[in-house]
């Protein structure tokens, strides 16, 4: 008789984003007429720099002749790629990374929903709250428990290490913050290390927002942080970096000196572990995505993705004061291409959505939907043209400037 | 103390194609004039044909333009393939598969490899021995124990189900089979799907390979047999039917109707466990990749892409001919595009791969790497230009006619 996971009954009952859908056709079922301005689910809105997309386009066009025709690929990823990530994404910060410690992928939420497989169903797993929901439901899946810590005005909205000795085996950490917007400094990231090293937990650090930090004091990887070798592997991803949402392609760093224990004591390489994972359930990203991902390391691929960073971040500046100026406390928007927001008078965050939609007709995401800490809190994305964001901010300014 | 997955310890040393990859590059240093013809790995030669390489380079530029781009799509695939897939594949030969029951994904090796993660840990497998080695090894790395179902001479290297009472929660069948060329009668599937309601078992059909079936009596799918509805998931690729091994492209069909049980006898829809998995896990297939998948359904990518299979599928005809010529006993290669002989002198497998490799310089895939019943045999690949093939027969002849 075939049984089924049984962890999936304890999951949550639906995804967020669903749950969005559902009420926006509602609304618009109600009142047909309402321009709804989108600033919900957190999606690139700009075409491809033309040097992704003219690399693009020259790889397909390859895979038409005898010659260019490209099978099955490595499945962890071609070396033309890995090598240009390796001296500019690393080398070029001062940061020594191997070739056979990067592994493409088709996703920062593949990686971050799959290497649980390598550690034991026992490990405790802790993630900051309000959270990314693949890092919890991957590990409920597995029938893992999770610790919730929380993400608060006081700390920033990115929490250092617990303070009062919680352990865990696990940590998830997203830097720049998806909900929040917050961002862990390099003491904070030093803190995190240290704990982990204590611990001997392995922290799982999602830097898909990377590209988003407009300071350079801050840090964009781990591995800029002494010892983080030693206990941390790294998720980054062209997603929001070069508009790659709908071609998919991300990558993974698992250090070599990166380890975990059998329940015997022996150490265990999780590189190795993470190796064969991948080349048995996975066949790699098509080669025509690695071709259009190389190109954002080129000259021109890096001007033109800065400068629709640099729009992107504009577009959260103009909501950040849009916003204060309508009387809202808030928060993030600086290094990532989120804006956090309290909801007037602590209203629930769904109520909030609610509002909103019904008011401006603008669609963004209840912060109760990431977590319980998101009680209260409210995230809008910076991810739209300039025209949307400067509508969505007179007509919230309309909604909410006496209110 | 981060602890790992101890079932990685239980995985057999390596994958099969790293340890062929070992052996050639050791002889191509110690003979390096050779000229090496490689009939091993399943990969296709053909460049892709021109309807989808038009539609993979038309897309591509969509993405460029403002109107055309596409961020995250629908994680289980655009409606335009789903649709396409439901049409050709399933109404035009008789079989209603609605489309919220059709998955898009990255392959059928990773639908075979995830497939399990819905099903409970407890579950007994059942494989046919030589087996694709991803039904294996995922199994294992989830912890379970794996019943293998020798394919043999006498059962056509396609078994049916086990005559001797033996049971299981899940099968996974492969039909073409990969490694054999081993395909299953209409009839056999009817007893495998009479076997799975009586066990209350789920069998997973791999029909990859479904597009070489050259005999129209054949069943394509699963669904074609009476009761399949209730009992099993079936996987298909665009990888071995249009050249998508580097662009791609699969699908899984579960069906409504298919459920598995909780401990306390409760059923659940294996869909929906399978849809939130895939909303949890996974980000969908590149847009441009399902643009060039559903071309291959246009008038024009049907007739190119059947041109192909009949290509490879003549391949296959000159080799089993060429192979009985030099007094090979050759199975498969009909509704397959693998060839399965029987050793020399009933040599072990790697023995005869080194043998090939040094006397005809033809590199091939040693059964034993498959499973313990695929010891004595070997396979062959018609995935080649005529040219490689032409010559690998003319050399295999040289070596072997007389010995």
């Amino acid at each position: 008789m075939a049984r089924i996971n049984e962890h999936y009954l304890d999951l949550a009952a639906g995804y967020l984003f669903p749950e969005i859908g559902r009420r926006v056709t509602a609304f618009r079922q109600a009142e047909p007429q309402a321009r709804i301005l989108r600033l919900g689910v957190g999606d690139v809105a700009l075409p491809l720099a033309p040097a992704v997309s003219e690399a693009l386009q020259r790889a397909a066009a390859e895979l038409a002749t005898g010659d260019g025709f490209r099978g099955y690929g490595p499945e962890r990823g071609y070396d033309f790629l890995i090598e240009a990530i390796r001296q500019h994404d690393y080398a070029a910060r001062g940061t020594e990374i191997a070739a056979d410690e990067i592994f493409i992928s088709d996703g920062s939420k593949q990686d971050a929903g799959n290497l649980q497989e390598i550690f034991a169903t026992a490990c405790s797993v802790m993630v900051t709250d309000p959270v990314y929901p693949v890092y919890v439901d991957t590990n409920v899946m597995a029938g893992r428990e999770i610790q919730y810590l929380p993400a608060t005005e006081a700390n920033g909205f990115a929490p250092g290490p617990p303070e009062d000795g919680a352990r865990a085996d696990l940590a998830y950490l997203c830097s720049p913050n998806n909900p929040t917007g917050g961002v862990l400094s390099r003491a904070a990231l030093a803190r995190w290390v240290a704990w982990a090293r204590d611990c001997g937990a392995v922290l799982i650090f999602d830097a898909a927002y990377d590209a988003y930090i407009s300071d350079p004091a801050l840090p964009r990887s781990i591995y800029e942080v002494d010892g983080a070798r030693e206990c941390a592997i790294e998720l980054r991803s062209f997603s929001k970096r070069a508009g790659f949402t709908g071609l998919r392609c991300a990558y993974c760093v698992v250090p070599s000196a990166c380890t975990g224990r059998t329940a015997a004591g022996g150490e265990v390489s999780l590189r190795d572990l993470w190796a064969r994972r991948q080349a048995t359930k996975f066949n790699g990203v098509p080669y025509i995505v690695q071709r259009a991902a190389a190109a954002v390391f080129s000259p021109e691929g890096r001007q033109q993705t800065e400068a629709q960073i640099a729009y992107y971040m504009e577009n959260a500046r103009r909501l950040r004061e849009g916003l204060r100026k309508a009387g809202f406390a808030v928060f993030g928007g600086e290094h990532a291409p989120y804006l956090w927001l309290r909801t007037p008078n602590a209203d629930p965050s769904w109520d909030f959505f609610d509002r909103l939609l019904r008011q401006a007709q603008v669609v963004g995401t209840p912060g109760a939907g990431f977590g319980p800490a998101g009680e209260g809190y409210f995230r809008l994305s910076a991810f739209a043209d300039r025209e949307t964001v400067d509508e969505a901010i007179t007509r919230i300014q309309r909604a909410f400037a006496h209110g």
